[in-house]
């Protein structure tokens, strides 16, 4: 008997974050696709710093910059106040806590490695990135199972669009919504592929259309306002999309333009199906009109590559996340299985239902 | 007794085409807002060039042009060619028609013209450019009728959303979706104005901004994809768009992304209403499914300013308009009235209204 052949590795399936030997190594997304340039954070404060700035960006990649974060904290204070490093982190660990307010995923990373505090020696900066690099791994793993159930979903000849990236670059790798475009791929199942472009900051013409590009997943492009006559004039069969966060109810926050979507989906008999893993759900959360929606600056809007796009003095209202109500979505994929038609019930029993696999504790 | 006072003139309400002495002034629209630059076109091939080069834009203003287009023609053939002008202007006209071969109002303009020529003595031009300018005089009276027409259906305290430039720049002045903000604001009836920023040609960004906040309306930008959560957000009242064509069962062609908004309105309770001059209707198209859509250059979506936008070698689908179904539109307002809920009825009862005034000619 022979192994398998490994699989020929993925460009497109690119790891934004990842641990090196003196700090957090971060693929610079501000710059893609035109330019692909890592920076090396090696204090806290520049990781929020890379947070809030969009160096790195997509709730898990997010999160997991945040366990490193966290890593860099402790690593600091010990080294600096020896034994009164727990006393001396709290402010770095807010810092962090504040760097990006829609995304569960950070405080979830943060509170996640602050509970191993109490446990922790002499050395604690070793134990956190061991636990920072298994909860890593695992959002991996939660990707790739995502990425197969999600595609079982779909059927044949599927015709699906995507908005966004939630792909390797917002994840651990692999991606959330794009997981599931990769293993549909993989298995033969996708019939058309569209990205939007995702207007303000162009998620889907840079990033989703580098992934896809270097994956080798044929796709079109189109502006966002388009999506709903793509679905009038050629047909669609589903939108996928990740999630920011899912409220207890099941309704979700993910990227300004969503809601548009599911709504001309609804219309045109297009199923929703929302990738997310169990970490994305907020119990504490009853439903989205609890979830506070970031408005970033209007320059963002406002300006593309420094070079502006509007006319002189114009305000702007710039939220870059929205609501769908748990009613508009069809399917929510997590690494602990599949609820279709989301409700609160449904998502109080994913929350109690045990995780993939031993182990496959699963940031996101 | 005194005359009323005359009003001050409103900067936003810029004329984007002007005959001057020696030929046709434009308002260079590709460089707005940045630049507000002039060209004066002196022969009938400039014009066509500044059309299909989108210097002017906005179905009635390219229809004006080319009026001012014919007469430079037969200026120019009647001077080195006398009574021979006819025969020696055929090819010029061809070139202007075939300038932006979907916009309505250019052939219109050219077959109005041309029917005058049997008529013509040997100074055609001067006669030509009379009627040119009543022509253009009449447009912008049946903008300003349909200004307060739309007004009227607005309320109170309205808040409204526009999208694209149907404004004077897409004109011979004041504007048709545009025209009815500047009337509704006279008249102190809104409370909010919104506008799309309008991928790819940015539009909304670039001339309605540039309008607006010349005019001294008050308006947030924001992006086409926040639109449906502005509505659930915030609320709306009303969405209010040109159009480029109207079947004769009511279905409207405008701008891409305006179906993606009528189905958001219908979902959140808001009205649509389409401001279209009675030459915009279309007998001849029975529904929006026989409506030609231009699908343009891929170029448009993933570059911006020259620069790019989206990962290299990306495809794009660039449809730049869509159909809106007749269903989803409340109200359509032309110059000859206001037809609530259109249907096919309806429109034919507003092809064969009289004008709205005697030598109302309007061209659109």
């Amino acid at each position: 008997m022979t192994e398998p052949p490994e699989a020929a590795p993925d460009p497109g399936d690119a790891q934004p974050v990842a641990w090196v030997q003196d700090g957090v190594r971060l693929l610079d997304q501000r710059r893609l696709p035109w330019d692909e340039r890592w920076l090396t954070v090696k204090t806290v404060s520049g990781v929020a710093l890379a947070i809030r700035e969009m160096v790195v960006r997509g709730a898990p990649a997010i999160g997991i910059a945040a366990l490193y974060g966290v890593v860099l904290a402790v690593r600091e204070a010990s080294i600096r106040h020896g034994r009164a490093w727990r006393e001396r982190v709290a402010g770095d660990l807010e810092l962090l806590r504040a760097a990006r307010p829609t995304a569960v995923n950070l405080a979830w990373a943060v509170d996640t490695l602050e509970a191993m505090f109490p446990g922790l020696d002499d050395r604690p900066a070793s134990a956190l990135l061991e636990r920072a690099r298994a909860l890593h791994r695992a959002d991996v793993e939660a990707n790739r199972l995502m990425g197969r159930l999600g595609a079982a979903q779909l059927g044949r000849e599927a015709r699906v669009l995507t908005h966004c990236n939630a792909g390797a670059l917002a994840t651990g790798g692999y991606g959330t919504a794009l997981g599931v475009l990769r293993a549909a791929h993989a298995e033969g199942r996708l019939r058309a592929v569209y990205a939007t472009e995702t207007r303000p900051w162009l998620q889907g013409a840079r990033l989703t259309a580098w992934e896809l590009g270097r994956s080798g997943i044929p796709f079109e492009l189109l502006a966002d306002s388009a999506a709903a006559w793509l679905m009038r004039r050629r047909g669609l069969d589903w939108v996928v999309v990740g999630a920011d966060r899912v409220a207890a109810n099941g309704d979700v926050a993910n990227k300004i333009g969503t809601y548009a979507l599911a709504l001309a989906a609804r219309a045109h008999g297009a199923r929703l199906m929302v990738v997310a893993p169990v970490s994305t759900l907020d119990p504490a959360i009853a439903s989205g009109e609890d979830i506070r929606i970031e408005d970033r600056p209007a320059e963002e809007l406002l300006t593309l590559g420094g070079q502006p796009t509007a006319a002189p003095g114009t305000a702007a209202w710039n939220p870059v996340f929205d609501v769908t109500p748990a009613a508009l979505v069809d399917v929510l994929v997590t690494e602990r299985g599949v609820l279709e038609r989301p409700d609160a019930a449904g998502i109080a029993r994913l929350l109690a239902a045990p995780g993939p696999a031993a182990g496959a504790d699963a940031l996101c």
